[in-house]
């Protein structure tokens, strides 16, 4: 981290979620390289990516990456700046809402103050320093009373494959947003699930309706209290687990009581339900992650990320050249080679050490489906 | 050669033409590393398989080979049994003519009565016992007066790549044709180019026109005399270089003397002459190349050749799995490697150490496209 935070204001900790599973960037990705793990774009890995963009906001000391037994020890590597103590693996997958009510169980035991910020680790942000500046005002608005705050990317596209975020009124007058470049706050009306392809359509008419991007700012108290009101099955797990962490027990007490919390989501478990209060009591407010925002998804996205237009051949990989008749828009990773293309249009073709996949942009959101082939085939060395 | 020749009958001298350039199967093909040194279906090379399908008929002292100065080291390493004084690599390429008559001035200085056949060396047959028994008649009506002798290939596609041999009248009695399994024996009316795509139809709706796979028999002076009459201006050149064979002056002269030749082929420069004088006069036949060839000229050939449907994936190369997902009549080579397919029909894809083809099976007669594109390129390492 270059930019060591010299400002001052609310404490803040980020707690990077990084126990993706790696199946969409099959052959690439694997079971223990999975995508936050990987230098997709650029020369950096997802996860240090991610890092490098909180460097402004954040001491290393205060982040936290929750991830999975298979990534520890390679995001241990990849980030050496955090504290082996701040990097913990899930015994088993339980979605967001558990990884996120354990960190503020945990930062509630000596800093309930904190502003806990939640990032996934495997986004592309382009504009790092709009990044800062929307975080920034977010995590004063996070700091002021029980206020809970989500980033709603602006659509370009009707997206089905993303949850949407309803905004309702504008708040003026918040605190950092109104430097040089203003934010806009809007108060959260409702939190959408995956639309259909009308519905989509109709959202993105609609002007107030912004895509979820996984990032949200509240206080540990915050959000300690949201889940006790609204997940009360899971306190007494988390509670155990954050009680032994830092002791000898903790690795046992982790893997005995996380299990058994509920597989859910922090979007349906608690901010669904507090929504439903009301625009105005449930206190969620939106900001614009207008700072050039992309999942990655997919080799697709890969592709339109990489490329100029859709009609580029984009070649990744240190490749050694590119020949191309009467094709385009096709994505080609093979490190070391010379790719020839001949009539050939929207491909993805992706070659490893040991395997060799063949889709098309258009399929490419299923080669999961793939994986599980492959898992169910026994080939367990392909995962 | 497991099968040594034993029967007794004409002198049979086998030429095979190994010098094509290699570039339709690119990128596994290369000039020092032609289609006819690769083994692309079964374990041995092309040329390999092409010399064993002549033990029955000939004795390997007795078999040569032309080929360039790329490939004629690996051939030697190849055919071990073939002596190397009768591995002849042409200076520069001058096309299948200026070759056969070399071959027939050789013969023709010790040996004139000696059949020679021509025998393109990439080729495929699937039944070698038939292959036998057509040459053994071929063969014998070859050694007999001056008949010229050409194998003609049942047409199953109103094929616009091959030329076409134009049956004329029915010859009985030919001895050696009528065993077990009859061999029919027509005169040839004339030899035909490449057909526009209408009359390749008409062609095979006609049902006496047959593809020329370039499989010619005709005594050393027959082809000597055929020579001076069509090609006379070659005949200086070539009767020179046949000369210094064995001398230390050999290569020297075949430097000097070979480039001036004509660069024409066997078809154009003799047959289609000879074929001129009439139905009659010509006395050239045409037995059934009725054994199952394939000159596997693409890779789609070689899809077709391999697969049992048009919509089989064929996976090529040792590949160490297959996982396909609506995907269907697929051609990919990736040695050593798990082969996954997600929703791609019709496509050709092949991996070598540097280079990586991506195509599809009805572009593949095109690659020879993309080998010229890389020369232009400049990159002479992947040629």
């Amino acid at each position: 981290m270059s930019n060591e935070k010299t400002q001052t204001g609310p404490k803040f900790a980020p707690v990077i979620l990084a126990g993706g599973s790696g199946t969409r960037f099959w052959p690439r990705s694997r079971r223990a390289l999975a995508k936050q793990v990987l230098a997709l774009e650029g020369e950096r890995t997802m996860i240090q990516q991610t890092l490098a963009r909180l460097a402004p906001l954040a001491k290393p000391a205060d982040v936290w990456v929750i991830t999975n037994g298979w990534l520890q020890e390679i995001i241990a590597e990849q980030l050496p700046e955090i504290s082996q103590e701040h990097v913990l693996a899930e015994p088993c997958a339980r979605n967001t809402a558990p990884a996120c009510a354990l960190a503020a169980f945990l930062l509630e035991l000596t800093e309930p103050e904190t502003v806990l910020g939640v990032f996934p680790s495997d986004h592309v942000v382009s504009n790092a320093k709009r990044f800062a500046q929307v975080l920034s005002a977010g995590i004063k608005l996070a700091a002021a009373g029980e206020n809970i705050v989500v980033l709603g990317v602006p659509p370009t596209r009707p997206e089905t494959g993303y949850g949407y975020i309803e905004q309702g009124v504008t708040v003026d007058g918040v605190e950092g947003c109104c430097g040089a470049v203003p934010i806009d706050v809007h108060r959260v009306r409702r939190f959408r699930e995956k639309p259909d392809p009308a519905t989509a359509e109709r959202f993105l008419a609609a002007g107030n309706f912004h895509w979820n991007g996984g990032i949200f700012l509240w206080s540990a108290k915050t959000l300690a209290a949201a889940v006790r009101e609204h997940v009360p099955d899971m306190v007494p797990m988390l509670e155990a687990i954050a009680a032994a962490h830092g002791t000898p027990e903790f690795e046992e007490v982790f893997e005995r009581e996380y299990p058994k919390c509920e597989n859910i989501s922090v979007d349906y478990a608690i901010l669904e339900r507090r929504s439903a209060k009301g625009e105005k009591r449930s206190n969620i407010y939106c900001l614009p992650a207008d700072f050039g925002w992309n999942d990655l998804g997919s080799w697709a996205s890969l592709h339109e990320h990489l490329g100029t237009s859709e009609k580029d051949n984009v070649i990744d990989g240190a490749t050694t050249g590119i020949f191309a008749i009467q094709s385009s828009g096709n994505y080609v990773y093979a490190p070391g080679k010379t790719v020839a293309l001949l009539g050939v249009d929207g491909l993805v073709v992706v070659e490893t050490a040991d395997a060799l996949l063949i889709t098309t942009r258009a399929r490419s959101q299923d080669v999961s489906k793939l994986v599980r082939a492959i898992h169910e085939g026994g080939r367990e060395d392909l995962i």
